[in-house]
């Protein structure tokens, strides 16, 4: 468990790391977002040994954001596909992306767009106030104790 | 630099992984958004050496992610406060979070609650479509090449 537990800290961003934030385990979900499934696939995109993939692949099944099924018997063959649990983390992947395609930019432009399925149009991702519909910025949003937070 | 680079990865999310998925540095800069921004704040908050947290804030002040103050001389001592690039992040840094309230809830509720500053509104993440401004869920979302994939 080294490297993967954040002891002492009651902040759902940990849970979540202790989850996707090891070294390799968000590249290894986007590849299978981008239709890489199979475990020799993902050894040569990726370029780890695979005892690291072996690794984080059964530790996303362990925790419900891969379902594993054999498509080949002896020997068996392993793909790995996103259950909802792994879709849904779709934004924190889109995000890390666009990040990285604003602020690292390639010569060329960016590797991977997103687009609408059914129009073909750029994708976005936008933070929204629920109560009053606004679309907002960073600055407009604030930060507060929740109820599962602690008193200290 | 071990465990920093993603050697070979022509990849927008492994430009910002490089930046910022070491372990630690997301905590780090969620702890900043908290309002965390002394290192001695920083440390206790996440109880990492000192070492650790420097080699991390060093890291994102060389990148730009963070900017660092001295306030205070005889010993110095440093604030550190997100940059405009910094502040980017945030969307990662939400997703993030609520991926974590939804799929490992704490059994009171969520520890923190993002508001929306002018109304007190919940804020909600979305992703929608520029062109024919659809709101769209992950399934609705294809990937393409972009123009700076390398043509293999």
């Amino acid at each position: 468990m080294l490297g993967r537990d954040y002891a002492g800290q009651v902040c759902s961003i940990s849970r979540t790391l202790e989850v996707v934030g090891e070294r390799w385990t968000l590249l290894v979900l986007r590849d299978v977002v981008l239709g890489r499934h199979r475990f020799d696939e993902l050894v040569d995109s990726l370029g780890v040994t695979r005892t690291v993939l072996s690794r984080r692949l059964s530790h996303l099944v362990d925790e419900g954001v891969l379902e594993r099924t054999a498509y080949q018997q002896r020997p068996e063959r392993y793909a790995y596909h996103l259950t909802d649990k792994g879709r849904a983390l779709t934004p924190v992947i889109a995000h890390l992306m666009w990040w990285g395609d604003t602020y690292y930019p390639e010569p060329a432009g960016p590797p991977r767009l997103l687009v609408h399925r059914s129009c073909g149009g750029p994708v976005t991702g936008r933070f929204a106030c629920e109560a009053c519909g606004d679309q907002l910025r960073a600055g407009d949003i604030a930060t507060e104790p929740g109820p599962g937070l602690p008193r200290t």
